[in-house]
């Protein structure tokens, strides 16, 4: 079984092997069998675990309906439902700085659809913003296995040229506009390169 | 039907009136039949509208193993289990700082017991200030009607006591290393004027 979270994040459990062949080359990242996602949180790890930043994604918000209680130990929840979250993914402290982001992957070549991110996204951004926080995207073309930082003031203002009809940012826009990431070992994406690129350049 | 989270939080549902009752009367806020937690979400709803802060409540992590999928649109958790999290409850941006924070409520008049909180908190809030964050802990003595604020720098330093046998802090620790707040009607909890003059104080 596998589907996905409205997030888009994978959930899979009992697949069978044939499933599992399919799963693994879908989502493979820089044919190393991780899904971006993962690279991520690894990064985040990295991060933590070397006194860097302290960077979490937030738990998929849930809907809880009703609970086995057998023993205190044990609840089982045995109805829920996804609900839709009012932030970004990711967010969390790095030298005094808030940072506040979303990860997002396509299979496209030449461009990077709107329909990736939410309203409550963006809203969620210029929240941020206002209060002074780094806020950006990161965004990974699995296609052609290239990962950007985006600033959300650069998405924000593409993200309005919707009103003229556009559908999506072109990959020469996000390589104008974005600062190009290269997937290492340790950390796997090292965006914190980027952050501190664009704090540079902002301060 | 209702029990704790291991986070400490409230579930109910489908109960009847005489155990909504007792629930009100056991968890009920300044009189108002309002949940600590509650109450800060609240105010963080008006920090929120009011363009003051962005500050959000973490969803709480669970293990997710069994789903039932028959549309896109209606994914029914069918089996899932409540996680430990890594992290405080909440954190956000207000003034270009990061905040983190936890809160945490007491039947005791003249105590804090240290067994509110857990390790991976207190490890939490250490690498958030090496990261230059604002963090902090907000208390509720439910008997005595009382909220304060109180750093983690100065929680970390009480919570290093156990070693030598301390259980809890006390109240007169509390009131003078920590920020009293008054609740009001908006925001319910205006914990942003303690984060105010704790700032006002380390500058």
């Amino acid at each position: 079984m596998a589907f996905r979270y409205p997030n888009g994040q994978l959930f899979s459990s009992d697949s069978t092997p044939k499933e599992s062949a399919k799963l693994t080359k879908r989502t493979n990242f820089a044919n190393r069998g991780m899904r971006f996602e993962e690279a991520i949180n690894q990064s985040n790890d990295y991060y933590l675990t070397h006194d860097i930043a302290v960077i979490h994604k937030k738990p998929t918000p849930l809907q809880i309906v009703k609970v086995d209680y057998p023993r205190r130990s044990a609840a089982v929840i045995k109805e829920a439902y996804f609900r839709q979250p009012s932030t970004t993914d990711y967010n969390g402290v790095y030298k005094g700085y808030y940072l506040d982001f979303e990860a997002k992957e396509t299979k496209n070549k030449t461009s990077f659809p709107f329909k990736n991110f939410h309203q409550h996204q963006i809203d969620h951004m210029k929240n941020c913003l206002k209060q002074g926080g780094i806020c950006f995207i990161l965004l990974w073309f699995s296609s052609i296995e290239r990962c950007f930082f985006l600033s959300s003031e650069v998405l924000i203002a593409l993200w309005e040229q919707q009103a003229s009809g556009k559908k999506s940012m072109t990959l020469s826009q996000v390589e104008t506009e974005g600062i190009e990431i290269f997937p290492k070992i340790a950390p796997r994406i090292p965006y914190l390169d980027a952050v501190d690129e664009f704090i540079c350049k902002k301060e």
